[in-house]
């Protein structure tokens, strides 16, 4: 397919495939661009899926995901800042430049957002240095405020970049989900500050679709089947300088359990139709 | 028991309840006041349950719920504006002076939420003299941005002053809803905003837990089970000045499968726990 340059595939939306059925679909369809998630990485092994992506020549455009820096009991801390440095150094062995984060929740019993907002500057503050060592960026990426109790207290893109800002912007940016941000009137303003200030580390779609699944994660839409105008926020971004890769991220079990070389061509003309050209 | 002046019980929190049922476990408690639903309402009748408020000497804090004006079809849109027109008119009924909006949400195939919040101050321009005619005034309700596309287009407390503020205070005012507002860093401001300008016309205590349910609906939390920090919030509202009723408004299955005198009772004590005082 042409007009796929600037599109990704996130390994999860394709997950029931392994890393080499991955890679060989995406030589079948024409995809350059991968998007690869650590737990599958690392259960095929670093070292082979590093060569596998370079011997196909596919692009790693990120690595999902760093994070969950919120706990408050020191050797928890200790154990997520190490496991995070552990997730550095595999960005770097994938050849991929961005490392993609998701802040976790608030610790067992807390209330307390903004607290738990500033552990993670205090983390980024740690590993943004140990990062640039190894050529890596850090993207903050806020999730919708759905999952701000349990999984990430960084809501708004304002928050991510409030926290990205305290350090250069070569190591710590933010990942725009149109499946996070769509519904914030204040997204488009946030897009344009982290444009200007060369924020804008990773972009990914995925369209929002009800009702919600229970535990609200694996519900995510695939492009056109749901409220987002996808095309609105790819040109925000464009606007914004944003000239890098386009992942397409889709938690969905429907998905899952259909034959994941058709989705993930699926996929690319779904792209191709309501986000590219 | 004593420190519940300000309480009142929503009567979704116990919608096993019969209105008869209700009216006389609220009395047990010592609890003097209630939020009334139009569905359970409209069952009993409307004469005959502001016949049997009056006649118990409990005071209905708000009508839940008016709104859903987000419809673009014109008949759809006629249909709605004379619902809520209807809705008013029974506030009234039922003595109480605040009727609360859920705006709505996207229309079929609709991408486009700054458009529909639109509609929704044109509805509110139709409807706010008509309600101030019948000594009521209208609440508008953010909904948590889960809900933004099948429920709420308004998301936030800004959204929601946004809209108000086009209006009189004594027209149009927010319902602030701790279960729909916790996440966001801007409430505390917007809250000082809607005391300032008047138009705190509701307050509605819910706890935030997770997992969500499928359809995200009806996984509203006991007061103290979950996230919020709710004696903050109550302490947010009071110094803007709120010094009105506090709702308890809980959606919730597991709440609904017991005895609901009993759960009027606990919540009444969970309330003078998290809350009063």
């Amino acid at each position: 397919m042409t007009g796929l340059d600037r599109f990704s595939v996130n390994q999860m939306t394709v997950r029931q495939l392994s890393l080499p059925e991955l890679v060989a679909a995406c030589a079948e369809s024409g995809i350059g661009k991968v998007g690869l998630w650590r737990e599958p990485v690392q259960a095929y092994g670093l070292r082979e899926t590093a060569a596998l992506v370079r011997s196909a020549g596919l692009e790693v455009t990120t690595l999902c995901r760093g994070g969950f820096l919120t706990a408050t009991a020191p050797a928890e801390r200790a154990a997520a800042l190490a496991d995070n440095r552990l997730a550095v150094r595999e960005a770097a062995a994938l050849g991929t430049d961005t490392l993609v984060l998701v802040s976790g929740g608030l610790p067992p019993g807390g209330k307390d957002l903004g607290a738990a907002r500033e552990r993670v500057a205090d983390a980024l503050a740690e590993l943004a240095p140990y990062a640039e060592e190894h050529g890596v960026r850090l993207a903050v990426e806020p999730l919708h405020p759905m999952f701000a109790a349990d999984r990430c207290v960084v809501s708004t893109l304002a928050q991510a970049l409030d926290l990205a800002e305290r350090f250069p912007a070569h190591q710590v940016g933010v990942a725009v989900d149109t499946y996070h941000v769509w519904w914030d009137d204040q997204a488009p303003a946030q897009i344009a500050r982290a444009g200007a200030g060369g924020r804008i580390h990773a972009f990914q779609l995925a369209d929002w679709t009800t009702p919600l699944p229970a535990g609200v994660l694996n519900g995510r839409g695939r492009l056109g089947d749901g409220s987002i105008d996808l095309r609105a926020w790819c040109g925000r971004v464009a606007a914004a300088g944003y000239t890098g890769p386009v992942e397409v991220e889709i938690f969905n079990e429907d998905l899952w359990a259909r034959d994941g070389r058709e989705v993930l061509k699926e996929t690319a003309e779904l792209f191709l139709e309501h986000a590219g050209g």
